[in-house]
């Protein structure tokens, strides 16, 4: 029994890590101690709880469906949970139906990974990684809309740190190192640098080279959105560094191995991404909903989906189709390439 | 010559029963009674008489598409023709343009039903449902905004039910027994209590336990909708409960064998399609398109799709990838979860 | 050291070529000719600049991500690039921004290709044909919006044809003469009609057969959306012509062999392509971005997806899913059709 206990209280911490890709206890307590700093700094605490409820749903929700038991242990379907769990009450006001709300989207948010998993990684070979949270989190801050006993807040984190004027288009020096540890703290939307910080301690805790790619994402991220000339209050909030830190762990160091090309490859798909964060900012606004890490999942889907030795299809016939008996025979080349 | 006239009169009966994924003529029959006596209360016949074309030209596609024979005298590329003709002509207005749309429409329901087939369901497992109908639903009725021939009538079904007025946030008994029908009827795009319960009659004909599904799925819709503070007039016509009774019947009978845990995922099921319902109406607003079944389709696909078995992608390299030669031998781990 | 840069320019030719279909050097100047009378007539030559620096830069990422040789060889990695870099500046102010915007998009381009190629293409026989434009011409110009470097200049090409008033709804003769060749120049986002023409004389020279589909599919678009009502100002500047131009192209000849039965199957999807446009002109309105090709992209998906003898799932229970264990044996028959 005690076992057991301690086998959840892992789980839920290895899966607070991997918000980052780690799967460490010690990172994850740093990074519920960087939540609590930023809930102390805010006084809503509803976020940190909601985190808390988030990642153990999601993964005792996995262990009620069976899911594979060496991933449950690893967190990996804890992490959008925790991220659910920290989002709604970010945007949404406290009531009796958010925690409704926070429950069943925790627990929706292990069956959307499942379905990833089952689909996009068995069938494609991209990780799922965060998609499952943004999918999750979409429906529900857009569902909000709908239900008289949730109120959204704003289409941004309300956090102690958000009212920033004032500031010229270049920043001070000092500004550019809160904009630094911001855009580390966005990735569990918080807008505090001292959280920020710890984050990055718990990373570097976890591993010295995740670390220094982290740093090389948030530099790149502040270099490019400002040199594009991005709202300075939304460079400042550090909105425009959190998708960007996390391609450049993703495709630098995670999921292919650094080498110069990897290097090379995962500094352009950093900079892409800073360009669809701006993107996805103005696409989803119609509906109300923030982009979440949205553009860290896209770009980082199409950079790892490229394989080896796979060609376009060929301007030629496809093989096999319904209403093409005929080419039988003379499709079989093209077949080979479809 | 008899027999096969015969035979695309029950392919066309089996195809509109499939709505409800029944395969039973007596049932087509009776969801065909629902649409009469709607039409005849409304006075639009358009709808009903769209909803006949759009089966027997969905039909008729197939066959000369030579799609699989099995499937189409089973009515499996019916039903989706049945919708695209009722919706079009409830959202549309009756113009020879219309009646173009429908046949083109109805056409297209069919490519797109075998295009799903060929993806969704034959690589991940996932049956296509109404997907497209939900597809070539909101194409059509978006396009009709940008053609002159066409003219949108608004953005819910306009039918004799529709005006309801001074509800109370807690419905009146009588009330919710008139919702509980319309939550059925709405599937067929009706507002009319007595048309759902001449649709669950025919449910109940074809099989008892889909009966019960759809009966649950109703009283689940009504319970969330209401208890969350959705709008009482949406509630009230039935449309929070359309998508969450296809969802109860799909996942908690039709694609999984019901046993105590199928139920439970069931249940969570429903639940989350009455969140999504709220979602999609505010997401699909900017466009001036209906949800249509979407929020089951959604729904369905992301509790169908997860496989035993199927662990998330580990935190690791992925293997073969474009950029990556070194690490062909340190990614083989890997690749098994890939 | 004179041959490698000969391939590069070759490579570089026929993937402006492949934009139609076609990989013949000749059909690639002739493009380039019609893009730069366009620039000639209008006074702006970043359009015709753009397309040399996105299909140069395209084809020099692949190089360096080590495509595959052929198809690299082929133009089948640049023709999105060409895209990317025509259209950016079309939609775009010219800025020290925009260029660095044309540059990584192009580079993107050929990421999103290889992405395309690994998934859609490899695992559901699907070509991408100029999906992967699409989706980056959608995000660097809606992201354009965020940056204070960027100007999006209108939501419609501005070119020397754009004004166009007072014509009635069925245009006189000489009008359908100039819509007719606009709807092809507007592939390359050339409203010019003299530019229309040029490129169907490279496409003429390439594949007599082709030239006949494109000018198929520039008829039956005018007839389609003029009997439908569309806006005629949008009509007469090409915008409803160049998709079902290409799906004309790409479903009659290119990826179906010509047959009685093909040619019907393609005139239907080139009438759906017209509605499609309509459709997306609306849905993507919202986000302040041009459809650009999506409607043909969608259209053609959508009908080269079917493969003979794929049956939609069947209404039973689906194979192997996470809580179904007990039905291993009972839905062994439903797995087939899975």
């Amino acid at each position: 029994m005690a076992k057991q206990k301690s086998n959840v209280v892992t789980d839920v911490l290895k899966g607070t890590s991997q918000v980052f890709f780690m799967e460490n206890s010690v990172t994850g307590v740093l990074f519920f101690v960087a939540m609590a700093y930023a809930s102390y700094v805010s006084g809503v605490w509803a976020t940190t709880i909601g985190a808390a409820v988030g990642v153990i749903v999601a993964t005792l929700t996995a262990r009620l469906l069976d899911c594979d038991e060496a991933s449950v242990a690893s967190g990996l379907f804890g992490f959008n949970g925790v991220l659910v769990g920290a989002a709604l009450p970010t945007f949404i006001a406290a009531s009796p139906q958010l925690w409704v709300y926070v429950v069943v989207g925790s627990a929706v948010s292990t069956v959307v990974t499942a379905a990833f998993s089952a689909t996009l990684t068995a069938r494609w070979g991209i990780p799922g990684s965060t998609g499952p949270f943004v999918l999750t989190g979409w429906l529900m801050v857009a569902g909000a809309y709908s239900f008289g006993g949730l109120h959204v807040t704003g289409d941004a984190p309300r956090l102690a740190t958000d009212y920033v004027q004032g500031i010229s288009s270049i920043p001070q020096p000092i500004e550019l190192v809160q904009i630094f540890f911001r855009n580390i703290g966005q990735v569990y939307l918080l807008g505090a640098e001292i959280s920020g910080a710890i984050i990055l301690l718990g990373i570097f805790i976890a591993s010295i080279r995740a670390g220094i790619a982290v740093v090389a994402g948030s530099v790149i991220a502040m270099v490019v959105s400002i040199g594009m000339g991005a709202d300075p209050a939304v460079v400042s909030q550090g909105l425009y560094g959190f998708s960007p830190v996390l391609t450049a762990l993703a495709v630098g160091m995670i999921f292919l191995e650094a080498s110069p090309k990897v290097i090379a490859y995962a500094v352009l798909a950093t900079i892409a991404t800073v360009f669809v964060q701006g993107a996805l900012d103005v696409m989803v606004a119609p509906a109300g909903i923030p982009s979440f890490t949205a553009p860290y999942v896209l770009t980082m889907y199409l950079f790892i989906a490229p394989k080896k030795l796979m060609a376009p299809h060929p301007h030629k016939p496809v093989a096999g189709h319904i209403v093409g008996h005929e080419h039988r025979k003379s499709a079989s080349p093209a077949s080979k390439a479809a």
